[in-house]
């Protein structure tokens, strides 16, 4: 099943609800990446303990390991990694893009070479429907070409016309209505009246849900700001909207104000295993010399595992020593923040005050402290 | 406060408490090895989860990074990495001979260049004792010097004679009593007649409790059981035997039938991290290929994490694709095991039946499976 409920508006900033087979999920939401399988560093039971409520499997990953046969032997994808809350699979397309060698992008999909061991594959935008119904996540994308930043007018609007045929043959491919949801991508790069026509043919086909893709890609963030803005009028209201990539603490606030419902992101995984910390008083590097014997957690009001039983200190060393409970510990952190800003986000949303609560939290996120 | 209370013996096999300012400890015991501030993948409640009694530190390790006055004015190792129960740590004598380099032994200890960064650090038998009372564990070691196998006669009766004069002046310079004990260390290699001169000295100083050193440094195993054998009839029987860096599954078992009470050693935590995963069937080499579709637990009778979660297949996926959960999930198995192992091994001695044990279990311990 899938459902979104708009529960509430607050100027372009939404919340609502989508029901899936895995249970409800409240927006804003920010869904952490479990690129592999797992989400980096974090057992399933400690998603939950930072208030997960959907992660991300990437399919041109787990297509080439462990493979989607073997997933789907496993019983699918939450059974295999043992999630049993909602997940969403991405289409591959951009991974194809960024990480394969030697693509060849033709009329019926892409010819690639992995970029693990140089075998050759070919996803068409069937055959990746088809790879995402044997993992089974909740949500799936359609198949798309994402244009690199920057990209040529005529490069985009051909790139775009391409994603449009995918998205349609993708479609009709897709069999799996009863149990899955299969969101469309809008493309079309920082061209308004790209993004315009990729969002009403995408209409068009009718998708219980549009996600955003092509943005984050390198381009400024005002022109990110700009084309989510200039969407939010343009799709539907009573359908789920997902910035696919983004972002920063404060370009989650900046783009829910122009009306985006979900999100997802490697940098605070990422970062965290560097020991770049987001805090809801900033950035924390947590190997600054100043957290040498700094013996309070990264935030004293924090409530996560990280900030109720270890020091900055602590941390800074294990960090420092490359040990895994360090990332672990900063990862837990980063996540817990991110999860906690959207569950403020939401209730400010619900409670009329959006305006005043980003205008309180975005000078804050981005300070390095 | 520390107190050794021996309940019963089975043969040589004893079981034993040990009692400390942290809590109890029971005999046998394995102690995972925590070498700087932290038991490789895993959070100080899961080692809880697994049943770990006390964990070890390297003075070592800790006094290089970050350094004993940091840890200290954390409060001690304890509250630095957060964990309540037990803790002990070795001498650095073993890391000094092993990791540093250009190290020069002199009458009054070693002069050595760190392994990370080069700098000079010179330990004495009196610096040891005073960074391990500023580490703050419950039980620590004299400062020995740990001779490398095959060494000569000549070579082990010389820093026998180092060994014993530095345990004396390290005893001298203990002040910490009241909260810590510290150990004396048998040296000897595999010269039964200079382990015996080696523990009647020592026990001449009277200790409460006495490590074996020295093996399981390449010495033939029949060497290392003829030793701790040896030492079983010299040793006295109300104070407890700490073997140092020992082993394998079949070779606590094996020291524990000559009479050891504790050990601990990096191979659980160290092959964990490489998919080399023990179990009371056998060794698992998860990455094998006849796991690959695998959807059963490591053990299906096993009642850790990893086995009540994940199956054989998802492991083997993680750690071929080197991701930290599967690290974590293999080492939180194998420390179960261990743990396990000693908690049956002990119950098997209480009961007087520690023969029929063993001779079940060493059948099996070390199969590869």
């Amino acid at each position: 099943m899938f459902k979104f409920t708009l529960e509430a508006t607050c100027g372009k900033a939404r919340a609502g609800t989508i029901e899936t087979d895995h249970g409800k999920i409240q927006t804003p939401v920010f869904m952490p990446v479990g690129t592999l399988g797992t989400v980096k560093a974090m057992s399933p039971h400690e998603l939950k303990d930072i208030h997960a409520q959907i992660i991300l499997g990437n399919t041109y990953h787990l297509y080439l390991r462990p493979g989607a046969e073997l997933i789907q032997k496993a019983g699918g994808l939450h059974k295999f990694i043992s999630w049993d809350r909602p997940m969403l699979t991405d289409s591959g397309g951009f991974q194809v893009m960024s990480l394969a060698a030697l693509r060849k992008i033709g009329r019926d999909g892409v010819q690639f070479q992995s970029h693990i061991d140089g075998s050759r594959h070919h996803f068409t935008p069937e055959s990746v429907i088809a790879t995402q119904e044997a993992l089974g996540a909740d949500i799936i994308m359609s198949f798309d070409e994402c244009p690199p930043f920057p990209a040529t007018r005529e490069y985009v609007t051909k790139s775009l016309a391409t994603t449009l045929r995918w998205a349609e043959r993708g479609k009709k491919a897709f069999t799996n209505h009863a149990h899955q949801a299969l969101f469309g991508i809008v493309q079309g790069g920082i061209y308004e009246d790209l993004r315009q026509e990729s969002a009403l043919a995408l209409m068009d086909m009718d998708f219980p849900g549009y996600s955003i893709g092509g943005l984050a890609v390198g381009e400024p963030k005002e022109d990110m700001f700009r084309i989510t803005d200039f969407l939010h009028d343009i799709l539907p209201q009573d359908k789920p909207r997902y910035l696919m990539g983004v972002g920063t603490p404060s370009d989650l606030l900046n783009n829910i104000a122009r009306g985006v419902d979900m999100f997802d992101c490697v940098m605070p995984t990422r970062n965290a295993r560097k020991g770049s910390i987001f805090t809801r008083h900033g950035k924390m590097i947590i190997k600054a010399a100043r957290y040498e014997d700094d013996f309070s957690p990264i935030d004293p009001q924090c409530g996560c595992y990280a900030c109720r039983h270890f020091s900055r200190a602590y941390i800074r060393h294990l960090i420092r020593m490359k040990e895994i409970l360090g990332m672990r510990l900063a990862t837990i952190h980063s996540l817990w923040f991110y999860q906690e800003l959207m569950q403020l986000t939401r209730t400010a949303i619900l409670e009329d005050r959006f305006e005043e609560f980003i205008g309180e939290m975005l000078p804050v996120l981005d300070r390095l402290i």
